[in-house]
């Protein structure tokens, strides 16, 4: 079985570099996209790649963490759009041939930590 | 070297079920908590467990997904208080001796979906 954390990491390193032959060479024709947070979903290769393609910024990323298991990874990207930083969490499954068959990627936001729980936390 | 996946899946439990014993058995005793999104630390055992078991509202989880190599363990969480209905996804890594060392943890918030991409999704 090919290791779809090795498909993973060159599928963000495509991503980074603009690749998107590269990028479109990990995917599965029949890769399903889906964003939790705003229920949206994209659904085959083509659709997925002109997302990226098109997706607004100079963007940049790298990958903070990466953990595997057979057919299943999810990495934890560190993103920036200029001067924004953002965190990233993806969701990963693969094909029997090692390609990305499913992608589910989540956007946390900062926030203000809620009142009267600061006798337990430092903030840095 | 005690399986990192089934304490994780022990400490979901014994959160779940607010047996606070069986929570604390889970974590080495100087474990580090982090979320990223309100930078905030909590360090040690005793105040981790005292931070869940403050923790307000009938809230109740359910996992949703698991990824596990030796060493790091990563969850995606269904988590409900009353009629609010969250995602929480955590990082956990683990001792030599199977237990957690460290926690991070992202909640991802709903938001819209940015103009000029509805030519590419679908939405449920």
């Amino acid at each position: 079985m090919t290791d779809l954390r090795k498909t993973v990491e060159r599928f963000w390193a495509a991503a980074e570099a603009r690749d998107w032959d590269a990028f479109a060479g990990t995917l599965a024709e029949d890769v399903v996209y889906t964003l939790p947070q705003t229920r949206e979903t994209i659904t085959g290769r083509e659709r997925y790649v002109q997302f990226n393609r098109e997706y607004p910024g100079d963007w940049h990323l790298r990958v903070e963490r990466i953990v595997a298991e057979p057919g299943q990874v999810v990495t934890w990207l560190h993103f920036t759009v200029g001067l924004d930083e953002m965190y990233a969490i993806s969701f990963f499954t693969g094909t029997d041939s090692g390609r990305i068959a499913s992608i589910t990627d989540f956007w946390p936001e900062p926030y203000e930590p809620p009142a009267g729980r600061d006798h337990l936390t430092e903030r840095s």
